[in-house]
Protein backbone atom coordinates (compact mmCIF):
# COMPACT_ATOMS: atom_id res chain seq x y z
CA UNK A 1 0.00 0.00 0.00
CA UNK A 2 0.88 3.46 -0.91
CA UNK A 3 2.34 5.93 1.35
CA UNK A 4 -0.58 7.97 3.71
CA UNK A 5 -3.25 5.27 2.93
CA UNK A 6 -4.88 5.54 5.77
CA UNK A 7 -8.62 3.45 6.79
CA UNK A 8 -11.96 4.99 6.46
CA UNK A 9 -13.16 6.29 9.68
CA UNK A 10 -17.15 5.99 9.89
CA UNK A 11 -20.04 7.87 11.94
CA UNK A 12 -22.02 4.63 12.15
CA UNK A 13 -21.83 1.06 11.42
CA UNK A 14 -21.77 -1.13 8.40
CA UNK A 15 -21.90 -4.64 7.26
CA UNK A 16 -19.79 -6.23 4.42
CA UNK A 17 -20.11 -9.38 2.61
CA UNK A 18 -17.50 -10.94 1.09
CA UNK A 19 -16.16 -14.04 -1.34
CA UNK A 20 -15.19 -16.83 1.04
CA UNK A 21 -15.11 -18.15 4.68
CA UNK A 22 -15.02 -15.92 7.96
CA UNK A 23 -11.11 -15.66 7.77
CA UNK A 24 -10.91 -15.12 4.52
CA UNK A 25 -8.09 -12.09 3.07
CA UNK A 26 -11.25 -10.79 1.90
CA UNK A 27 -11.91 -10.00 5.08
CA UNK A 28 -8.79 -8.69 6.15
CA UNK A 29 -9.19 -6.43 3.49
CA UNK A 30 -12.64 -5.45 5.10
CA UNK A 31 -10.49 -4.30 8.05
CA UNK A 32 -7.83 -2.64 6.08
CA UNK A 33 -10.34 -0.40 4.24
CA UNK A 34 -12.97 0.35 7.44
CA UNK A 35 -11.92 0.86 10.79
CA UNK A 36 -12.73 -2.25 12.69
CA UNK A 37 -14.75 -1.32 15.30
CA UNK A 38 -16.93 0.46 12.41
CA UNK A 39 -17.76 -2.72 11.09
CA UNK A 40 -20.67 -4.58 12.59
CA UNK A 41 -20.59 -7.67 10.65
CA UNK A 42 -18.61 -9.50 7.84
CA UNK A 43 -21.36 -11.45 5.67
CA UNK A 44 -19.28 -14.81 3.74
CA UNK A 45 -20.90 -16.02 0.81
CA UNK A 46 -19.64 -18.79 -1.26
CA UNK A 47 -19.31 -17.21 -4.81
CA UNK A 48 -18.60 -13.77 -6.13
CA UNK A 49 -21.85 -14.06 -7.96
CA UNK A 50 -23.82 -14.73 -4.98
CA UNK A 51 -21.89 -11.04 -3.52
CA UNK A 52 -22.99 -8.88 -6.25
CA UNK A 53 -26.44 -10.16 -6.65
CA UNK A 54 -27.04 -10.20 -2.80
CA UNK A 55 -26.03 -6.24 -2.78
CA UNK A 56 -28.87 -5.50 -4.81
CA UNK A 57 -31.65 -6.95 -2.59
CA UNK A 58 -33.36 -5.57 0.82
CA UNK A 59 -31.72 -5.49 3.74
CA UNK A 60 -28.46 -6.40 1.98
CA UNK A 61 -25.31 -5.64 3.10
CA UNK A 62 -23.97 -1.78 2.62
CA UNK A 63 -20.71 -3.12 0.93
CA UNK A 64 -19.02 -5.62 -0.70
CA UNK A 65 -15.21 -6.30 -0.75
CA UNK A 66 -14.21 -8.19 -3.73
CA UNK A 67 -10.44 -9.15 -4.94
CA UNK A 68 -10.01 -7.49 -8.14
CA UNK A 69 -6.10 -8.67 -9.21
CA UNK A 70 -3.10 -10.29 -7.71
CA UNK A 71 0.18 -9.08 -7.77
CA UNK A 72 1.16 -12.86 -9.45
CA UNK A 73 -1.65 -14.27 -10.81
CA UNK A 74 -3.35 -11.40 -12.63
CA UNK A 75 -6.74 -10.05 -12.38
CA UNK A 76 -9.45 -11.70 -11.24
CA UNK A 77 -12.18 -11.92 -14.31
CA UNK A 78 -14.90 -12.71 -12.85
CA UNK A 79 -14.62 -9.93 -10.69
CA UNK A 80 -14.58 -7.79 -13.85
CA UNK A 81 -17.23 -9.39 -15.43
CA UNK A 82 -19.63 -9.11 -12.38
CA UNK A 83 -18.92 -5.55 -12.47
CA UNK A 84 -20.01 -5.05 -16.53
CA UNK A 85 -23.14 -6.86 -15.78
CA UNK A 86 -24.49 -5.78 -12.67
CA UNK A 87 -25.80 -2.51 -11.51
CA UNK A 88 -22.84 -1.47 -8.75
CA UNK A 89 -20.49 1.44 -8.00
CA UNK A 90 -16.83 0.91 -7.16
CA UNK A 91 -16.72 3.09 -3.94
CA UNK A 92 -13.14 2.56 -2.93
CA UNK A 93 -9.68 0.53 -3.13
CA UNK A 94 -7.59 -1.24 -1.05
CA UNK A 95 -4.61 -3.91 -1.09
CA UNK A 96 -3.05 -6.14 1.17
CA UNK A 97 -0.47 -8.79 1.23
CA UNK A 98 -1.29 -11.88 1.18
CA UNK A 99 0.85 -13.28 4.50
CA UNK A 100 -0.07 -17.14 4.19
CA UNK A 101 0.11 -18.71 8.02
CA UNK A 102 0.44 -22.25 8.73
CA UNK A 103 -2.23 -22.80 11.35
CA UNK A 104 -3.28 -26.00 13.89
CA UNK A 105 -5.93 -26.59 16.20
CA UNK A 106 -5.06 -25.18 19.49
CA UNK A 107 -5.26 -28.54 21.26
CA UNK A 108 -1.84 -30.06 19.47
CA UNK A 109 1.58 -29.29 18.07
CA UNK A 110 3.56 -29.46 15.46
CA UNK A 111 5.13 -32.97 16.09
CA UNK A 112 1.25 -34.48 15.62
CA UNK A 113 1.09 -32.73 12.16
CA UNK A 114 0.75 -35.84 8.95
CA UNK A 115 -0.87 -33.44 6.47
CA UNK A 116 -1.30 -29.88 5.45
CA UNK A 117 -4.87 -28.28 3.77
CA UNK A 118 -5.57 -25.19 1.69
CA UNK A 119 -6.90 -23.95 -1.52
CA UNK A 120 -4.53 -25.46 -4.09
CA UNK A 121 -3.23 -21.97 -5.13
CA UNK A 122 -1.93 -20.63 -1.55
CA UNK A 123 -0.40 -24.63 -1.10
CA UNK A 124 1.47 -23.87 -4.66
CA UNK A 125 2.38 -20.37 -3.14
CA UNK A 126 3.77 -22.07 0.18
CA UNK A 127 5.86 -24.82 -1.81
CA UNK A 128 9.42 -24.02 -1.20
CA UNK A 129 8.73 -23.74 2.31
CA UNK A 130 6.09 -26.97 2.73
CA UNK A 131 9.28 -28.79 0.98
CA UNK A 132 11.80 -27.64 3.20
CA UNK A 133 10.06 -27.87 6.35
CA UNK A 134 6.95 -30.38 6.12
CA UNK A 135 8.60 -32.86 3.30
CA UNK A 136 6.28 -35.68 4.53
CA UNK A 137 3.47 -34.08 5.20
CA UNK A 138 0.72 -35.20 2.83
CA UNK A 139 -1.05 -32.11 1.03
CA UNK A 140 -4.82 -31.90 0.62
CA UNK A 141 -7.13 -29.35 -1.49
CA UNK A 142 -9.85 -27.26 -0.16
CA UNK A 143 -12.11 -25.18 -1.46
CA UNK A 144 -11.07 -21.90 0.55
CA UNK A 145 -8.29 -21.01 3.00
CA UNK A 146 -10.04 -20.19 5.92
CA UNK A 147 -12.28 -22.42 5.17
CA UNK A 148 -9.16 -25.37 5.92
CA UNK A 149 -8.88 -23.75 9.58
CA UNK A 150 -12.77 -23.99 10.21
CA UNK A 151 -12.62 -27.64 9.08
CA UNK A 152 -9.63 -28.41 11.26
CA UNK A 153 -11.78 -26.68 14.37
CA UNK A 154 -15.30 -28.10 13.64
CA UNK A 155 -13.95 -31.63 13.20
CA UNK A 156 -11.30 -31.67 15.64
CA UNK A 157 -8.22 -32.41 13.22
CA UNK A 158 -5.40 -33.07 15.63
CA UNK A 159 -3.10 -34.15 12.99
CA UNK A 160 -4.01 -31.44 10.34
CA UNK A 161 -2.37 -28.30 9.68
CA UNK A 162 -4.04 -25.58 7.57
CA UNK A 163 -3.04 -22.03 5.53
CA UNK A 164 -4.69 -19.76 5.50
CA UNK A 165 -4.49 -15.95 7.22
CA UNK A 166 -3.48 -14.61 10.73
CA UNK A 167 -7.57 -13.45 10.68
CA UNK A 168 -8.53 -17.07 10.90
CA UNK A 169 -6.63 -18.72 13.18
CA UNK A 170 -7.90 -15.40 15.33
CA UNK A 171 -11.33 -15.63 14.40
CA UNK A 172 -11.46 -20.00 15.22
CA UNK A 173 -9.29 -19.62 18.16
CA UNK A 174 -6.66 -22.04 16.59
CA UNK A 175 -2.82 -21.75 16.93
CA UNK A 176 -0.45 -20.13 14.67
CA UNK A 177 2.30 -22.02 13.84
CA UNK A 178 4.29 -19.79 11.55
CA UNK A 179 3.40 -16.64 9.76
CA UNK A 180 4.77 -15.30 6.26
CA UNK A 181 5.84 -18.77 4.89
CA UNK A 182 4.29 -17.80 1.30
CA UNK A 183 7.46 -18.12 -0.91
CA UNK A 184 7.36 -14.70 -2.79
CA UNK A 185 6.92 -12.11 -0.08
CA UNK A 186 5.36 -9.17 -2.75
CA UNK A 187 2.36 -10.99 -3.00
CA UNK A 188 -0.29 -8.58 -2.87
CA UNK A 189 -3.92 -8.56 -3.85
CA UNK A 190 -6.07 -5.50 -4.61
CA UNK A 191 -9.48 -5.32 -4.01
CA UNK A 192 -12.42 -2.83 -4.52
CA UNK A 193 -14.92 -1.87 -2.45
CA UNK A 194 -18.85 -1.91 -3.63
CA UNK A 195 -22.12 -0.82 -3.57
CA UNK A 196 -25.56 -1.04 -5.07
CA UNK A 197 -25.98 1.75 -7.52
CA UNK A 198 -29.14 2.91 -6.15
CA UNK A 199 -26.76 3.61 -3.55
CA UNK A 200 -29.24 3.80 -0.27
CA UNK A 201 -25.72 3.98 1.59
CA UNK A 202 -23.62 7.61 1.50
CA UNK A 203 -21.62 6.88 4.06
CA UNK A 204 -18.10 6.77 1.82
CA UNK A 205 -18.24 10.40 0.70
CA UNK A 206 -18.04 10.45 -3.77
CA UNK A 207 -16.37 14.23 -3.23
CA UNK A 208 -12.73 14.93 -4.62
CA UNK A 209 -10.33 14.11 -2.33
CA UNK A 210 -7.22 15.69 -4.96
CA UNK A 211 -5.74 12.23 -5.20
CA UNK A 212 -8.78 10.17 -6.71
CA UNK A 213 -9.07 7.46 -9.65
CA UNK A 214 -11.69 7.01 -11.67
CA UNK A 215 -12.57 2.97 -13.21
CA UNK A 216 -15.20 2.83 -16.02
CA UNK A 217 -16.08 0.02 -18.95
CA UNK A 218 -16.06 0.48 -22.33
CA UNK A 219 -16.45 -2.07 -25.38
CA UNK A 220 -14.95 -0.27 -28.82
CA UNK A 221 -16.35 0.00 -32.29
CA UNK A 222 -15.23 -3.09 -34.15
CA UNK A 223 -12.96 -1.01 -36.21
CA UNK A 224 -8.77 -0.48 -36.68
CA UNK A 225 -7.33 1.89 -34.34
CA UNK A 226 -10.41 1.84 -31.85
CA UNK A 227 -9.04 1.19 -28.26
CA UNK A 228 -5.99 3.26 -29.29
CA UNK A 229 -8.23 6.22 -30.44
CA UNK A 230 -10.54 5.98 -27.13
CA UNK A 231 -7.04 5.97 -24.89
CA UNK A 232 -5.49 8.59 -26.49
CA UNK A 233 -8.59 10.91 -25.32
CA UNK A 234 -6.90 10.30 -21.69
CA UNK A 235 -3.35 10.44 -22.45
CA UNK A 236 -3.68 13.95 -24.96
CA UNK A 237 -5.30 15.66 -21.78
CA UNK A 238 -2.46 14.02 -19.92
CA UNK A 239 -4.95 11.46 -17.57
CA UNK A 240 -2.75 8.76 -16.46
CA UNK A 241 -3.58 5.53 -17.44
CA UNK A 242 -3.62 3.16 -14.03
CA UNK A 243 -4.31 -0.27 -15.40
CA UNK A 244 -5.77 -1.56 -18.65
CA UNK A 245 -7.62 -5.30 -18.79
CA UNK A 246 -9.61 -7.35 -21.49
CA UNK A 247 -12.82 -9.30 -20.74
CA UNK A 248 -14.37 -11.38 -23.63
CA UNK A 249 -17.56 -9.92 -25.21
CA UNK A 250 -20.05 -12.97 -24.39
CA UNK A 251 -21.54 -14.53 -27.35
CA UNK A 252 -19.33 -12.35 -29.65
CA UNK A 253 -16.00 -14.35 -30.16
CA UNK A 254 -12.98 -12.06 -30.26
CA UNK A 255 -13.95 -8.91 -29.17
CA UNK A 256 -13.67 -7.39 -26.10
CA UNK A 257 -14.69 -5.05 -22.77
CA UNK A 258 -11.54 -3.27 -21.97
CA UNK A 259 -11.64 -2.01 -17.79
CA UNK A 260 -9.93 1.22 -16.71
CA UNK A 261 -8.48 3.27 -14.01
CA UNK A 262 -7.29 6.47 -14.55
CA UNK A 263 -6.43 9.45 -12.53
CA UNK A 264 -8.50 12.48 -11.61
CA UNK A 265 -12.25 12.04 -10.18
CA UNK A 266 -15.60 12.37 -12.30
CA UNK A 267 -16.13 15.64 -10.62
CA UNK A 268 -12.92 17.01 -12.41
CA UNK A 269 -13.90 19.22 -15.50
CA UNK A 270 -10.79 17.71 -17.08
CA UNK A 271 -12.08 13.87 -16.50
CA UNK A 272 -15.39 14.92 -17.07
CA UNK A 273 -14.81 16.33 -20.53
CA UNK A 274 -12.96 13.31 -21.27
CA UNK A 275 -15.24 10.82 -20.17
CA UNK A 276 -17.58 12.88 -22.56
CA UNK A 277 -15.13 12.97 -25.84
CA UNK A 278 -14.83 9.13 -24.61
CA UNK A 279 -18.40 8.48 -25.01
CA UNK A 280 -18.08 9.29 -28.62
CA UNK A 281 -15.40 7.01 -29.24
CA UNK A 282 -16.70 3.76 -28.00
CA UNK A 283 -19.62 1.46 -28.34
CA UNK A 284 -20.99 1.36 -24.77
CA UNK A 285 -19.15 3.15 -21.48
CA UNK A 286 -20.23 2.79 -18.30
CA UNK A 287 -18.26 4.51 -15.43
CA UNK A 288 -17.75 2.43 -12.17
CA UNK A 289 -17.48 5.50 -9.89
CA UNK A 290 -14.58 7.93 -8.68
CA UNK A 291 -12.51 7.10 -5.20
CA UNK A 292 -9.70 8.57 -2.89
CA UNK A 293 -6.72 6.21 -4.25
CA UNK A 294 -5.21 4.00 -1.77
CA UNK A 295 -2.43 1.78 -3.82
CA UNK B 1 -12.23 -20.31 -37.98
CA UNK B 2 -12.59 -17.10 -40.77
CA UNK B 3 -13.31 -18.53 -44.13
CA UNK B 4 -10.20 -19.23 -45.95
CA UNK B 5 -8.72 -21.14 -43.02
CA UNK B 6 -7.05 -24.34 -44.16
CA UNK B 7 -4.48 -27.03 -42.64
CA UNK B 8 -1.14 -27.19 -43.09
CA UNK B 9 -0.04 -29.74 -45.36
CA UNK B 10 3.42 -30.92 -44.51
CA UNK B 11 6.81 -32.85 -46.52
CA UNK B 12 7.19 -34.72 -43.61
CA UNK B 13 5.21 -36.58 -40.29
CA UNK B 14 5.67 -34.02 -37.05
CA UNK B 15 4.82 -34.58 -33.61
CA UNK B 16 3.05 -32.33 -31.36
CA UNK B 17 2.93 -31.75 -27.20
CA UNK B 18 -0.09 -31.01 -25.65
CA UNK B 19 -1.71 -30.64 -21.98
CA UNK B 20 -4.22 -32.79 -20.70
CA UNK B 21 -4.76 -36.26 -21.78
CA UNK B 22 -4.96 -38.01 -25.19
CA UNK B 23 -8.42 -37.05 -26.60
CA UNK B 24 -8.43 -33.50 -25.15
CA UNK B 25 -9.43 -30.25 -27.12
CA UNK B 26 -5.98 -29.28 -27.83
CA UNK B 27 -4.93 -32.81 -29.64
CA UNK B 28 -8.87 -31.04 -31.79
CA UNK B 29 -6.76 -27.81 -32.14
CA UNK B 30 -3.66 -29.79 -33.13
CA UNK B 31 -5.66 -31.94 -35.84
CA UNK B 32 -7.25 -28.33 -36.89
CA UNK B 33 -4.03 -26.66 -37.67
CA UNK B 34 -1.62 -29.74 -39.29
CA UNK B 35 -3.70 -32.52 -41.62
CA UNK B 36 -4.08 -35.37 -39.29
CA UNK B 37 -2.05 -37.69 -41.57
CA UNK B 38 1.03 -35.29 -41.09
CA UNK B 39 0.76 -35.98 -37.36
CA UNK B 40 3.06 -39.00 -35.95
CA UNK B 41 2.53 -38.41 -32.39
CA UNK B 42 0.29 -36.28 -29.88
CA UNK B 43 2.46 -36.23 -26.40
CA UNK B 44 0.12 -35.42 -23.94
CA UNK B 45 1.73 -33.70 -21.01
CA UNK B 46 0.12 -33.12 -17.06
CA UNK B 47 0.83 -29.23 -17.34
CA UNK B 48 1.50 -26.27 -19.58
CA UNK B 49 4.74 -25.89 -17.84
CA UNK B 50 5.71 -29.41 -18.73
CA UNK B 51 4.86 -28.77 -22.30
CA UNK B 52 6.69 -25.70 -22.57
CA UNK B 53 9.78 -26.78 -21.15
CA UNK B 54 10.05 -30.19 -22.82
CA UNK B 55 9.87 -28.10 -26.33
CA UNK B 56 14.04 -26.81 -25.54
CA UNK B 57 15.05 -30.85 -24.67
CA UNK B 58 16.67 -33.37 -27.39
CA UNK B 59 14.31 -35.73 -28.98
CA UNK B 60 11.63 -33.05 -27.70
CA UNK B 61 8.50 -32.40 -29.82
CA UNK B 62 8.73 -30.66 -32.97
CA UNK B 63 5.83 -28.61 -31.73
CA UNK B 64 3.27 -27.42 -28.99
CA UNK B 65 -0.45 -26.34 -29.51
CA UNK B 66 -1.57 -24.54 -26.67
CA UNK B 67 -4.46 -22.62 -25.66
CA UNK B 68 -4.17 -18.95 -25.41
CA UNK B 69 -8.00 -17.32 -25.07
CA UNK B 70 -11.62 -18.55 -24.89
CA UNK B 71 -14.61 -16.90 -26.10
CA UNK B 72 -16.21 -17.11 -22.92
CA UNK B 73 -13.45 -17.16 -20.06
CA UNK B 74 -10.98 -15.03 -21.30
CA UNK B 75 -7.06 -15.40 -21.85
CA UNK B 76 -5.19 -18.24 -20.30
CA UNK B 77 -2.86 -16.27 -18.02
CA UNK B 78 -0.47 -19.22 -17.60
CA UNK B 79 -0.06 -19.57 -21.67
CA UNK B 80 1.12 -15.89 -21.79
CA UNK B 81 3.44 -15.83 -18.78
CA UNK B 82 4.90 -19.04 -20.18
CA UNK B 83 5.37 -17.35 -23.79
CA UNK B 84 6.79 -14.23 -22.07
CA UNK B 85 9.26 -16.21 -19.87
CA UNK B 86 10.27 -19.58 -21.91
CA UNK B 87 12.15 -19.58 -25.06
CA UNK B 88 9.40 -19.81 -27.49
CA UNK B 89 8.70 -18.96 -30.92
CA UNK B 90 4.81 -18.96 -32.19
CA UNK B 91 4.77 -20.13 -35.84
CA UNK B 92 0.44 -20.11 -36.37
CA UNK B 93 -2.53 -19.98 -34.92
CA UNK B 94 -6.04 -22.15 -34.71
CA UNK B 95 -9.55 -21.92 -33.25
CA UNK B 96 -11.89 -24.85 -32.45
CA UNK B 97 -15.61 -24.87 -30.70
CA UNK B 98 -15.91 -26.04 -28.10
CA UNK B 99 -18.77 -29.27 -28.84
CA UNK B 100 -19.11 -30.68 -25.54
CA UNK B 101 -20.24 -34.69 -25.66
CA UNK B 102 -21.98 -36.82 -23.24
CA UNK B 103 -19.82 -39.98 -23.66
CA UNK B 104 -20.28 -43.68 -22.03
CA UNK B 105 -19.08 -47.12 -22.25
CA UNK B 106 -19.56 -48.76 -24.87
CA UNK B 107 -20.58 -51.67 -23.36
CA UNK B 108 -23.75 -49.93 -21.13
CA UNK B 109 -27.09 -48.01 -22.44
CA UNK B 110 -27.93 -44.66 -20.94
CA UNK B 111 -30.75 -45.93 -18.87
CA UNK B 112 -27.82 -47.47 -16.40
CA UNK B 113 -26.21 -43.90 -15.87
CA UNK B 114 -26.40 -42.73 -12.35
CA UNK B 115 -23.54 -39.65 -12.27
CA UNK B 116 -21.58 -37.83 -14.61
CA UNK B 117 -17.88 -36.81 -14.59
CA UNK B 118 -15.69 -34.26 -16.21
CA UNK B 119 -13.34 -30.82 -15.64
CA UNK B 120 -15.87 -28.35 -13.52
CA UNK B 121 -15.57 -26.09 -15.77
CA UNK B 122 -16.79 -28.76 -18.91
CA UNK B 123 -19.76 -29.48 -16.03
CA UNK B 124 -20.69 -25.51 -15.47
CA UNK B 125 -20.44 -25.04 -19.31
CA UNK B 126 -23.42 -27.72 -19.56
CA UNK B 127 -25.60 -26.93 -16.84
CA UNK B 128 -28.73 -26.37 -18.51
CA UNK B 129 -28.41 -29.40 -20.71
CA UNK B 130 -27.34 -31.63 -17.17
CA UNK B 131 -30.60 -29.54 -15.13
CA UNK B 132 -33.39 -30.64 -18.49
CA UNK B 133 -31.90 -34.07 -19.18
CA UNK B 134 -29.69 -35.90 -15.87
CA UNK B 135 -31.20 -34.11 -13.25
CA UNK B 136 -31.10 -37.31 -11.27
CA UNK B 137 -27.38 -37.75 -11.89
CA UNK B 138 -24.39 -36.91 -9.35
CA UNK B 139 -21.75 -34.77 -10.63
CA UNK B 140 -18.10 -35.46 -10.25
CA UNK B 141 -15.26 -33.17 -10.76
CA UNK B 142 -12.12 -34.40 -13.03
CA UNK B 143 -9.14 -32.95 -13.25
CA UNK B 144 -9.29 -33.23 -17.17
CA UNK B 145 -12.26 -33.49 -19.99
CA UNK B 146 -10.74 -36.54 -21.69
CA UNK B 147 -9.45 -38.00 -18.26
CA UNK B 148 -12.92 -38.82 -17.71
CA UNK B 149 -14.08 -40.97 -20.15
CA UNK B 150 -10.14 -42.47 -20.38
CA UNK B 151 -10.94 -43.21 -16.44
CA UNK B 152 -14.90 -44.43 -17.79
CA UNK B 153 -12.78 -46.95 -20.06
CA UNK B 154 -10.09 -48.06 -17.85
CA UNK B 155 -12.19 -48.53 -14.55
CA UNK B 156 -14.74 -50.22 -16.81
CA UNK B 157 -17.39 -48.03 -15.36
CA UNK B 158 -21.08 -48.54 -16.32
CA UNK B 159 -22.77 -46.17 -14.17
CA UNK B 160 -20.86 -43.55 -15.50
CA UNK B 161 -20.80 -40.68 -18.20
CA UNK B 162 -18.40 -38.11 -19.22
CA UNK B 163 -18.30 -35.02 -21.28
CA UNK B 164 -15.09 -34.31 -23.28
CA UNK B 165 -14.44 -33.46 -26.72
CA UNK B 166 -15.60 -35.98 -29.78
CA UNK B 167 -12.36 -37.20 -30.63
CA UNK B 168 -11.93 -38.22 -26.74
CA UNK B 169 -14.75 -41.26 -27.81
CA UNK B 170 -13.19 -41.96 -30.64
CA UNK B 171 -9.45 -42.27 -28.84
CA UNK B 172 -10.92 -44.52 -26.16
CA UNK B 173 -13.33 -46.54 -28.38
CA UNK B 174 -16.37 -45.24 -26.18
CA UNK B 175 -20.08 -44.45 -27.04
CA UNK B 176 -21.29 -41.09 -27.92
CA UNK B 177 -24.51 -40.38 -26.35
CA UNK B 178 -25.20 -36.91 -27.39
CA UNK B 179 -22.83 -34.32 -29.19
CA UNK B 180 -23.05 -30.41 -28.62
CA UNK B 181 -24.80 -30.24 -25.12
CA UNK B 182 -23.08 -27.15 -23.95
CA UNK B 183 -25.37 -24.07 -23.17
CA UNK B 184 -23.67 -21.21 -25.21
CA UNK B 185 -22.72 -22.65 -28.58
CA UNK B 186 -20.13 -19.99 -29.27
CA UNK B 187 -17.72 -21.04 -27.27
CA UNK B 188 -14.87 -21.28 -28.51
CA UNK B 189 -10.89 -21.50 -27.72
CA UNK B 190 -7.64 -20.39 -30.14
CA UNK B 191 -4.51 -21.53 -29.75
CA UNK B 192 -1.44 -21.37 -30.57
CA UNK B 193 1.55 -23.12 -32.20
CA UNK B 194 4.61 -22.94 -30.93
CA UNK B 195 8.61 -24.34 -30.92
CA UNK B 196 11.11 -23.91 -29.78
CA UNK B 197 13.30 -20.61 -30.47
CA UNK B 198 16.91 -22.66 -31.53
CA UNK B 199 14.14 -23.67 -34.03
CA UNK B 200 15.48 -26.97 -35.35
CA UNK B 201 12.20 -27.50 -37.01
CA UNK B 202 11.66 -25.61 -40.40
CA UNK B 203 8.71 -27.87 -41.86
CA UNK B 204 6.70 -24.14 -41.46
CA UNK B 205 7.55 -21.30 -43.56
CA UNK B 206 8.23 -17.87 -42.26
CA UNK B 207 7.68 -16.32 -45.13
CA UNK B 208 4.76 -13.49 -45.46
CA UNK B 209 1.25 -15.13 -46.61
CA UNK B 210 0.23 -11.48 -47.62
CA UNK B 211 -2.54 -12.42 -44.31
CA UNK B 212 -0.48 -12.43 -41.79
CA UNK B 213 -0.39 -11.55 -37.60
CA UNK B 214 2.12 -11.01 -35.65
CA UNK B 215 2.58 -11.23 -31.62
CA UNK B 216 4.82 -9.94 -29.43
CA UNK B 217 5.29 -9.01 -25.73
CA UNK B 218 6.40 -5.67 -24.19
CA UNK B 219 6.97 -4.09 -21.11
CA UNK B 220 6.45 0.04 -20.39
CA UNK B 221 8.31 2.09 -18.68
CA UNK B 222 6.63 3.20 -15.70
CA UNK B 223 5.60 6.64 -16.62
CA UNK B 224 2.41 8.22 -17.26
CA UNK B 225 1.33 8.10 -21.33
CA UNK B 226 3.62 5.15 -21.88
CA UNK B 227 0.98 2.32 -23.24
CA UNK B 228 -0.98 5.04 -25.74
CA UNK B 229 2.46 5.95 -26.94
CA UNK B 230 3.89 2.63 -27.44
CA UNK B 231 0.78 1.79 -29.04
CA UNK B 232 0.15 4.75 -30.78
CA UNK B 233 3.61 3.63 -33.27
CA UNK B 234 0.79 0.73 -34.46
CA UNK B 235 -2.19 2.81 -35.18
CA UNK B 236 -0.04 5.98 -36.43
CA UNK B 237 1.11 3.53 -38.97
CA UNK B 238 -2.33 2.23 -39.80
CA UNK B 239 -1.41 -1.59 -38.03
CA UNK B 240 -3.98 -2.95 -36.59
CA UNK B 241 -4.50 -4.13 -33.04
CA UNK B 242 -6.24 -7.27 -32.91
CA UNK B 243 -5.42 -8.19 -29.44
CA UNK B 244 -3.85 -6.58 -26.24
CA UNK B 245 -3.43 -8.44 -22.79
CA UNK B 246 -1.91 -7.79 -19.49
CA UNK B 247 -0.18 -9.98 -17.29
CA UNK B 248 1.65 -8.99 -13.99
CA UNK B 249 5.48 -8.55 -13.48
CA UNK B 250 6.60 -10.70 -11.07
CA UNK B 251 8.29 -9.18 -8.01
CA UNK B 252 6.84 -5.63 -8.86
CA UNK B 253 3.13 -5.34 -8.19
CA UNK B 254 0.76 -3.20 -10.25
CA UNK B 255 3.64 -3.39 -13.52
CA UNK B 256 2.57 -4.93 -15.89
CA UNK B 257 3.74 -6.68 -19.70
CA UNK B 258 1.38 -6.51 -22.80
CA UNK B 259 0.36 -9.25 -25.35
CA UNK B 260 -0.08 -8.63 -28.24
CA UNK B 261 -1.57 -9.03 -31.84
CA UNK B 262 -0.94 -6.86 -34.69
CA UNK B 263 -2.00 -7.31 -38.41
CA UNK B 264 0.96 -7.46 -40.77
CA UNK B 265 4.67 -9.93 -40.98
CA UNK B 266 7.52 -9.09 -39.65
CA UNK B 267 9.31 -9.44 -42.64
CA UNK B 268 6.73 -6.22 -44.34
CA UNK B 269 8.67 -3.12 -44.11
CA UNK B 270 6.14 -1.19 -42.28
CA UNK B 271 5.89 -3.50 -39.44
CA UNK B 272 9.92 -4.00 -39.62
CA UNK B 273 10.00 -0.12 -39.01
CA UNK B 274 7.41 0.34 -36.68
CA UNK B 275 8.43 -2.52 -34.43
CA UNK B 276 12.18 -0.39 -34.35
CA UNK B 277 10.36 2.86 -33.06
CA UNK B 278 8.38 0.55 -30.60
CA UNK B 279 11.60 -0.57 -29.43
CA UNK B 280 12.88 2.82 -28.43
CA UNK B 281 9.87 3.43 -26.68
CA UNK B 282 9.60 0.37 -23.93
CA UNK B 283 11.18 -1.13 -21.86
CA UNK B 284 11.37 -4.47 -23.26
CA UNK B 285 10.17 -5.95 -26.42
CA UNK B 286 10.33 -9.70 -27.80
CA UNK B 287 9.05 -10.53 -30.79
CA UNK B 288 7.39 -13.81 -30.43
CA UNK B 289 6.42 -14.61 -34.45
CA UNK B 290 4.48 -13.60 -37.73
CA UNK B 291 2.22 -16.38 -38.61
CA UNK B 292 -0.73 -16.66 -41.14
CA UNK B 293 -3.85 -15.73 -39.86
CA UNK B 294 -6.92 -18.62 -39.16
CA UNK B 295 -8.44 -16.37 -36.68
Amino acid sequence: MRQGAEKLHLEKKITAAIQGELGAYSQQAVYSFFCRENVKQVVPLPTLQRVFSLLSQRNSPDFAVVPIENSLAGSVGETIDLLISKSVRVVGETSIPIRHCLIIHSNTTRGKIRRVMSHPQALAQCREYLDRNCKNWEQVSMYDTAGSVKMIKEQKLMDTAGIASELAAEIYGMKLLKKGIEDDPTNTTRFVVIEDEAGKNKSISSEPTGDDKTSAIFATKHEPGCLVNALSVLSSKGINLNRIESRPFRGRPWEYYFYVDFSGHIKDEKIRNAVEELRGKVEELKILGSYRRQV
